[in-house]
C-alpha cells in the first residue's frame, strides 16, 4: 500500500474551530484518545510520508508544544493569518521547495482518513497524473464543491454558490485532500488569485490552473465517514462513534468477544487478545494490552495497564497507568491499581488501592487494604514477596516490606518491615463494656427527644 | 416566544395509566429525573401561561401531594370520575369561569411537548381563531383522529372507527391539545353531549360546535415525537431517549465534550459550563451544575452537586446531594461525598467517604477515609482545615476537626480536633512475630488435611 | 402451543466455529450468560420435545461435560468427522431408531429460535405434511438455499450455486430447521448421497427424496433474527442485541421502569417484579430475582441475588451469589454482598465488604466495614444480629458475632464475640504531638530540596 517515493505530507491544522467553542485548538480534540491531528499524522506516514509539515495557527503554541513531543521530525509551520487553504499551504513553502515526488495536502480536522484513501490518491500520481484529488458521493451533495469532470480528467473544481443547474446535478463533491507531483506545486500555488468575495486564496483553484498549464488532474473515490471534517462537538461525537464501531467490529473478528459492543470504549492503541472477554460497560484508556484468555469485567476502566494472559479484572477494577498484571492475576471490584506489578496469581479482590508497589506470584490480598504511597511529598514503594496473606483492612506505610509467606493481621497498620514467613500485628486489643450499647443508644435517644421538645 | 394575554393552562393529568402496571399514578412517572406533569406544567408557563389548574384523578392524593411541594400556585381540581376529555377539563370549570383570553388544554402524559408549540396554538388565536388545535402528520395515521379541514377551517375531527374512506385517507391528526378563547369555552363544553358508544364526553365534539356557533378554528402542525402520549414503560423510555437526545445534542453544541454522548444521561436541570469534558457512562441526577473546564471522568454519577471551575471527578466518583467542589478540586475513584464543602485544589482521591464535612484548600485526603458522621441517632460534622494532610485507612469520628496544616497518621482513628499544625496518632504500634505466619499456614493446612480426610 | 405427541429433538452442535477464532466451542459462546446450545434445548423443551439428541463434534469433551450438568437426559452422540447435515444427524441413528412420532432437527448455533417456531414446525406435521422446512425471506436472499415450491408443497431445496435464473428469484429461503415424521427419517438419511463437489452429505437432499417417495414437505415461515447462525463474534453480539431488546421490552411492558432500556443487560433468567425501578447501566447475571417496589440503582451489577420487595440497591453496588436482602434493606455505594443474608431495612451504605455473613433486621452497617471471612485455607461466618451498629471501619474478624443490639466502636477491629447490647472497642488511643505536623513538613520539604539541589 505504500510507495517508496520520498512523499511530504503537508496537514493542514490551522483552523480556527470557532463551533467548538473550547480554549482548546480545534485539532488537539480526541478521538480515541488521541488529537485529531495525531489520527492524520499516523495515517500520512502508514501511507509512506516520509516528511511531514504541518501548518498551524489557532492556539499555535498548544499544538507546536504538543507536535515537539508526538512528532518530533515534523516541520512545523505558523500561519498567521487564515486566507485560505493555498495561503495555508504556502505556509510550508520551505518544506515544498526542499522537494518531494509527491506532495499531499491533508486537514488536521479529519481523523478518519485511511492510510489506503492516501495511499490511493499517490497511486493516481505513480499512473501519470499531476494531481490527484479526492472525492465523495454525498447523499446530498448541497453546499460541497462539484468535481467538474471531462472525458475523464478533473476539469475543475465549483464552488456550490459558484456552481449552475448542470454542475449542481453533479454528484461528484470534492473531499478536500489532494495529492500533487512535487515538481509542479510551488508554481501552481503561486499562480492562485483571491479574487472571491472572501478575499482567500482557495487552494480547489489549482485544479484548472493545471489544466491550463497543461497538466492532468484525476479523481480517486472514498466514503464519506472517512473524509468528514469535525467542526464542532456534535461532529466530533459522530467521529468517535465510526472509530468505536470499526474498533469493535476489528476487535471481535480477531476473536475477543463483547457481550456489549456498543458499551466498550478503545482507546487508539488498545491490543486485545484472543478469546479475551469483555462484560458491558468498559472503558479502555490508552496504552492498554490484554493477553489472550483475559477476561474484563463489567464496569472497568484500564489506562497503560498490561493484563495478562488468563488474568481477571472486575467488576468495578481501576487499573491506571503501570498497573502490570502476571498471568492468572485476579483484580477484583473496587480497586485501584497504580504504577504496580501484580504476581501471577495473585489476588488483590475488594476495596484496595495498591500504589507504587509490587506483590510476589500467588499472594493474596485482603479487602480494604491500604498501601500508603504518598507522605505528602515523596512517593515510596510497598514490597510483597510471594505467598504472602495480608489481612483485611492492613494499612502498609511505605516504603515497607513483607517478605515471602508473611502474615499481617486483619487491620494492622505496618510500619515496618516484615520478614519472610513472620507475622505482623499492628492492632489494638478488643475491649468489650457489657450493656454500654444500651445505655449509649438511651441516653442518645433521651437527648433527641428532649431536642424536639426544646 | 410568551404572550403577556391572560393564559390559564388547564393539565388533564386524571388518567388511570392502567398499561403502566403501576402503583405511581402515570403523570408522576419521570423523564429526565422529573415527573412527566411537570414537565408539561413548565412548558405552559414558560410559554406564557400565567394561571394553571391541574385536573387530577387516578392517584389523586400522590399527585395532589406532588403539586402543592412543586406547583403551589395551580389550582387543583380532582375528577372523581372518568367520562372523558370534556368532562375532564368541565372539572376545572371554577378556573374556567374565573376569566382568561387565552385557555390551553394540554396532558399530563405529553412531557416532550415544546413551549413554542403552545405558544403556536395562543398566536393562532391572536391571529385571529377561536379555537386552535395541534395537528401533526405520522407516517400511520391509523388509529388517530382526523382533522377535516375546509377552506383553511378546521371543520371537525373525526374518529378513526366513525371515518368514512376519503376521512381515512387524511394524513392530518390530533394532537389533543387545543387552545380557545376563553370567553367562548365554557359554553362549548356544555354543549357537548355523551350520545357515542362509551357514553363519555369528548372535548373534539367542540370543533363542530364551534363552527355551528359561527366559530372559526383552525390547526397548527408539530411533531409526532413532541406530541406522543405515555401510555406504558416502553413508550416512557422512548420519550426518554427524545429528552436525553435533544440534552446531549444541546450539550455539545454549547461546548462541552461527550465522548460517547449515548451514555451520559442528563437530568432536567443539569448544567455544563464550557469546555466540560464528560467521560462515557456518566449518569447525572437532578440539581448538578458543573462549571467551565471541568472533567467528569466515566462511571461517575452526580447529584445535586456542584463541581467548580477546572475540578476533576472520577472514574467512579458520587456526588451526592450537597457536595460542593471548588475550583481544581479532584475527587477519586471509588469515593463518596455528600453534604461536603471540598475545598479550592483539595484532594479526596481514593476509596473514602467524606459526609458532612469541610475541607479546606489544598488539603490531601489519603484512600480509605472514612468520616464517622453518624452515631445511630444524631448526624455531626467533620472541619479539616486547609493544607491538611489526612493519612490513608484514617477513622474520622465526629464532631471533630482538624487544623489548618495539621497531619493524621495512617490507620488512626481520630475522635478528639487535632490544633493547627499537629500531628495526630490513633494506632496501635506494631508488633512481629518471627516466623508465626509458617508455624499458622501450616496448623490451618493440617486442620484441612484433617477434615478431607474425616 | 405444545404437542403431546412424542418429539425428538435433534440438535446439532458438532461445528468448528472456525471464524469464532475461539479455544471454546461454538455452541458454547453465551448469549444472555446462556451457552448458545442451551438457549435451543430449551426452546425444544418447551415446544414439547420430549427427548432429546445432542450431536457433538468440535471441543467435544467440553461440550459432553457440559451438557452432563445441564441436560443430563439428553442423549449425547458425537459425529467424529463432519461429512455434513445430514450425516450429522445419522450420528444420532440410536436416537432417530429408538421411535418417536415427529423428529425436530435444531442447530446449536440459532439461540434466538422461539419454541413457538418449532411448535409450528410440528403443527404442520399434525396437519399432515410428512416434513416441514423452517423458510425465511430475507432482504437479499443471495447465498441462502432456496425454497423450490409447486402447487403449496415443496419440491425440492436448491443451493445458491446450483440455482438458475428463475430459481435464484425465489425469495424464500432455506432457514435449516425441519421436522420430519419419525417412521420415514431413517429411510430418508439412508438415501441421501454425496454426489457433489465437497463430498458431503446434505439434508436438504431429504426433500426431493421425500417427494419422489411420494411424501409431502411444507415451508413454515419465520422472521430472519430468529433463525440466524452465529458464526463469528460479531455475529454473537447481534444475536445478544436481539435477545436483550427482547428482554428489555418485555420487562418494561410488565411494569418495570428502564430509564435507559439500552443500558441495561439482562441474563436468560432474570425475574423483574412490579414497580422495579432500575436505573441506567446495570448489568444482571444469572440467578436474580428482584421483587416488587425494589429500586436497582446506576452501576449496580447482580449475579445469584434476591432483592426483597422496596430494596434499594446502588449506584455502584454489588450482589454476588448468595446474596438474599430482605425487604426494604438497603445496599449502597461501592458494596459488595457476598453469600450473605441482609435483614429487613438493614443498611450497608458505603465501601463495604460483607461475605459470609447475616446482618439482622434493621441493623446499619458503618462505612467501610469489612468482614474477613478467609484465613487463607477457610472461609468463616460472621453473624451480626437485629439493631446492631457496626461503627465505621469496623473489621470484623470472622468467626464472630455481635449481638442483638450490640455496638462496635468506629475503627475497631473485632476479633471476638460482641454480646447484645454490650459496647466493643478495639482502637488504639490518640495522641496529639502539638507542632509535629509542620515538623515534619519542613523536613520532608529540606530533604526535597537537597535532593533537587544534589
Amino acid at each position: 500500500m505504500t510507495d517508496t517515493a520520498a512523499c511530504l505530507a503537508v496537514v493542514l491544522a490551522a483552523g480556527e474551530g470557532t463551533r467548538m467553542k473550547s480554549a482548546l485548538p480545534k485539532v488537539m480534540h480526541a478521538v480515541g484518545g488521541l488529537p485529531m491531528v495525531d489520527h492524520v499524522i499516523a495515517a500520512a506516514r502508514a501511507a509512506g510520508a516520509d516528511r511531514l509539515a504541518v501548518v498551524i495557527g489557532a492556539g499555535a503554541d498548544t499544538v507546536r508544544g504538543h507536535l515537539a513531543r508526538t512528532a518530533g521530525d515534523a516541520a512545523v509551520f505558523e500561519q498567521a493569518e487564515r486566507r485560505g487553504t493555498a495561503h495555508a499551504v504556502l505556509a510550508a513553502r520551505p518544506a515544498l521547495e526542499a522537494g518531494a515526488a509527491h506532495v499531499v495536502i491533508l486537514y488536521g480536522d479529519t481523523p478518519l482518513v485511511r492510510p489506503a484513501t492516501i495511499a490511493a490518491l499517490r497511486a493516481a500520481l505513480a499512473d501519470g497524473a499531476d494531481v490527484a484529488v479526492l472525492g465523495f458521493e454525498p447523499a446530498d451533495p448541497t453546499g460541497y464543491g462539484r468535481l467538474v469532470e471531462d472525458g475523464g480528467r478533473l476539469a475543475r473544481i465549483v464552488e456550490e454558490k459558484d456552481a449552475g443547474p448542470e454542475e449542481k446535478a453533479i454528484r461528484r463533491c470534492n473531499a478536500g485532500l489532494m495529492a500533487f507531483r512535487g515538481e509542479h506545486l510551488p508554481a501552481l500555488l503561486d499562480r492562485i488569485g483571491n479574487a472571491n468575495a472572501k478575499g482567500e486564496f482557495y487552494l480547489t483553484d489549482a485544479i484548472e490552473l493545471a489544466g491550463a498549464a497543461g497538466l492532468t488532474a484525476t479523481v480517486v473515490l472514498s466514503g464519506a465517514d472517512e473524509v468528514a471534517g469535525v467542526n464542532d462537538r456534535v461532529q466530533l461525537a459522530a467521529a468517535e462513534a465510526v472509530f468505536q464501531a470499526e474498533r469493535r467490529q476489528a476487535a471481535m473478528l480477531a476473536g475477543a468477544t463483547l457481550a456489549a459492543p456498543k458499551t466498550v470504549f478503545f482507546a487508539h492503541d488498545t491490543v486485545l487478545g484472543r478469546d479475551v472477554v469483555v462484560e458491558p460497560n468498559v472503558v479502555f484508556g490508552p496504552g492498554v494490552t490484554v493477553e489472550d484468555g483475559a477476561v474484563i469485567r463489567a464496569f472497568s476502566h484500564l489506562e497503560g495497564a498490561r493484563v495478562g494472559a488468563g488474568a481477571t479484572i472486575g467488576p468495578y477494577a481501576r487499573l491506571r497507568p503501570g498497573a502490570d498484571l502476571a498471568a492468572g492475576a485476579h483484580i477484583g471490584n473496587f480497586v485501584e491499581i497504580k504504577n504496580a506489578d501484580i504476581g501471577a496469581g495473585a489476588k488483590v479482590n475488594h476495596l484496595t488501592y495498591i500504589g507504587d508497589a509490587s506483590i510476589g506470584a500467588g499472594s493474596n490480598i485482603g479487602a480494604g487494604t491500604i498501601t500508603c504511597n504518598y507522605d505528602g511529598v515523596f512517593k515510596s514503594r510497598t514490597v510483597i514477596g510471594a505467598g504472602v496473606f495480608v489481612g483485611s483492612n492492613t494499612t502498609l506505610v511505605a516504603p515497607v516490606s513483607v517478605g515471602d509467606g508473611g502474615y499481617t493481621a486483619a487491620g494492622s497498620v505496618i510500619t515496618r518491615d516484615v520478614p519472610a514467613d513472620a507475622m505482623a500485628f499492628g492492632r489494638a486489643r478488643q475491649v468489650v463494656k457489657e450493656g454500654h450499647a444500651a445505655k449509649v443508644r438511651a441516653a442518645l435517644k433521651a437527648k433527641k427527644a428532649e431536642m424536639a421538645k426544646g
